[in-house]
């Protein structure tokens, strides 16, 4: 690149896949890929900013025109150009809109720039090809051939009354061994899975996950059909929220990546620090109120560790089990009091195997047998408390709304620690 | 169902999507779920039997006969024919392969009983189309034709030369365009992009979202076309790494699930329990040996909780940072040196502001001045060290071949609670 060899980047980059091409891409600085992607047919190019991660799209599209941005969106299907021109600034965005020559494409990127990213109106792209139940297969066809350039992944063709109300389906195989003078109205599937615009993309994910769908029609409340979401969108989603989970998990707000900026980073780990810190602030006060205790027998303070760490992974385990069955409802059979029962004998189970083994160790290093009774005591008892705690915490989050996977990060742990702590100490201050 | 009123069951389940009555049966206990199966028609029966859980399948297979078995095999593809067969007895399965009447499907069925369920190999399935790259677009509708019957999702043709070697792919859509004189060898796609056998289905899943496919053939190392892998099966494969990378993340060995039994339940826990319940031990063998340091000063002890806290916290953020861009090594672009800068500024930057948030809470809080100042500065080393340790231990583990999320769980809660500790108590030894 350095030495512009225009041709030997040519030759080299033909017939690569564009996904290779954005793969190589990421390492380059913004300058050098500019270089290199003005060389590459419009079409590619077109692919590649398209399968760019977003915050570096934001970045590279800066050195475009308005021009060549209208140049690539006029090569995207109408859900991704929405996507890119979604991250132009409000002027820039306009200037391209307005400049489209291919009227349809305009007003189906006017139509979807008015949802909200993270619905079904926002994942579905416009470009389908629909038939009207009245029509014969050659017309189908006909349709098919008119429609071929606009729609890259054909799965089936839908099938809308006149009112463009969706009726049903009928798939490409069914059209290819069909008879020319057969008419939609006899071979079309009228059994057919759709989704509306305002449905969460969480939601649209469930629904294609549990028919194995590769593709899902989008309808508005009068069952008008409105576009169409393809699988592979709906895969982006399902991972992305799985990132999104572990972050949540591992007390990180925001979705930051290892090359953000040394600020973003920050910035994402600081307000769950924050709350850890607050929360050893309380435990240190907590402790505090048991000076004398401490006084007396300084070997209590040994085992504070044991103690939380043993509560913060109770804690975690049980949030854990619970926020994985209410992703997946199919496993709710049972009510709440049979769950809590059930949660209190695994934790009864856990917590006297621990007890036990805690009281043994202390035994064999000749620690105080008193000490040593209370420490596991209390401890059976943190536990119990740990795991009705992290059972009962994502089920409440849940209930008011928020995302249970919340409980399963530095939250549970903090409230966990201080609980254990507080069941230790008042024990030690009862028994000894 | 008690009253056993077939005609109204009949009646209600008609027109239901089978996912939707798979779902209902999760309720029902066996007895009754296999009544209300056996009423429904055999297609209906074995899409349903196919949809259930792995563990729900197989008890419900128990009440089965081996021909009420074959007749769903012989309505399933031949990769969900396989999966339940691997759940059989192996007499049970002998049986049932044996009774199969359709050759063609035993044939595949015994191919691919011989791949492990997690590689390419085992996710595939033998139904495709194929077309010879010397057939005309005639003789390739006939071949559909045929075949249609077996093939249930069809995407595209796959093209092959005599020796069944992959070449390419021809889609639905070219076909329907195309005149009937066409030859295939004209309008084939021959960039393809295939896996083979051996592949772990976490690398097929990598390759499927990257390129974005809705199918991939599956070929041999001689380039020999085997079958093919659909998105579907992908998406659950992404779904059930998400779950399991949480379950690591959590502490929970195995894979559970609520409703499991207790005894399972408590078998998947206790490792981890009591790994941390080790880690327990030796902090209470750490604050042993600065014993006298406690007994001079007892408000050393309120601080443990919030140096091991912030330590866990740290530690956690860092390798779910590393453990995400490891997963998606499109981030891959700094060095090793690079990278370890970045984390030691971020660290120094979170370390700095809850250091000054300590010591100003202590001051307000009315403390020992040097007791604040010995905090601040071990919170700060905790940070720096817990950091440091979170990047570098999922990237040693994934080094060693291990799972680095492995990382992202208790065993790194663990190591940074001592960590700390020691940080700590030799901070305090050295300047009080």
């Amino acid at each position: 690149v350095d030495e512009k060899d225009e041709g030997f980047i040519k030759e080299t980059l033909e017939g690569v896949n564009p996904a290779d091409i954005s793969a190589l891409l990421h390492e380059f600085d913004t300058e050098d890929s500019k270089y290199v992607i003005d060389l590459l047919p419009s079409e590619t190019r077109a692919e590649i900013i398209n399968d760019l991660d977003e915050d570096i799209r934001e970045r590279f599209l800066k050195v475009f025109q308005p021009n060549e941005i209208t140049e690539i969106v006029n090569h995207l299907d109408s859900d991704d150009a929405v996507d890119i021109l979604n991250e132009l600034p409000i002027k820039e965005r306009e200037e391209v809109i307005a400049s489209l020559d291919n009227e349809e494409k305009e007003a189906n990127i006017l139509d979807l720039l008015r949802y909200e990213e993270d619905v079904a109106g926002g994942l579905m792209a416009k470009e389908l090809i629909k038939a009207n139940v009245n029509w014969s297969v050659v017309q189908c066809i006909e349709e098919i051939r008119r429609q071929a350039e606009n729609v890259q992944k054909l799965y089936s063709v839908y099938v809308v009354d006149d009112n463009d109300r969706l009726l049903g389906r009928v798939s490409l195989k069914r059209i290819i061994l069909a008879g020319d003078k057969t008419q939609i109205a006899d071979i079309y599937e009228p059994e057919l899975i759709s989704v509306e615009t305002y449905m969460s993309e969480e939601e649209v994910a469930q629904v294609m996950r549990k028919y194995d769908l590769e593709a899902v029609p989008v309808v508005n409340m009068q069952g008008k059909l409105l576009g169409r979401i393809t699988i592979d969108d709906v895969v982006d989603v399902i991972t992305e929220q799985a990132e999104e989970e572990r972050q949540i998990m591992s007390g990180i707000s925001g979705d930051v990546e290892e090359d953000d900026s040394v600020w973003m980073l920050t910035k994402a780990r600081l307000p769950w620090l924050v709350i850890g810190v607050v929360g050893g602030f309380i435990s240190a006060m907590l402790i505090g109120v048991f000076e004398d205790e401490l006084l007396r027998i300084t070997a209590i303070a040994f085992f504070i560790p044991l103690i939380q760490a043993t509560g913060g992974n109770v804690g975690i385990q049980s949030s854990s089990i619970v926020v994985q069955s209410l992703a997946n409802p199919s496993a709710f059979s049972d009510s709440l009091a049979k769950r809590l029962v059930k949660v209190f004998m695994v934790a009864a189970l856990n917590g006297a195997v621990l007890a036990v083994l805690v009281y043994g160790g202390n035994v064999i290093s000749g620690g105080s047998q008193n000490l040593a009774v209370v420490v596991s005591i209390a401890l059976f008892g943190v536990v119990l408390i740990a795991s009705f705690m992290g059972t009962i915490t994502p089920l409440i989050l849940n209930k008011f709304g928020f995302n249970p996977a919340l409980a399963s990060g530095p939250f549970i742990t903090t409230t966990n620690d201080l609980l254990g702590l507080a069941i230790y100490f008042y024990t030690v201050h009862l028994m000894l």
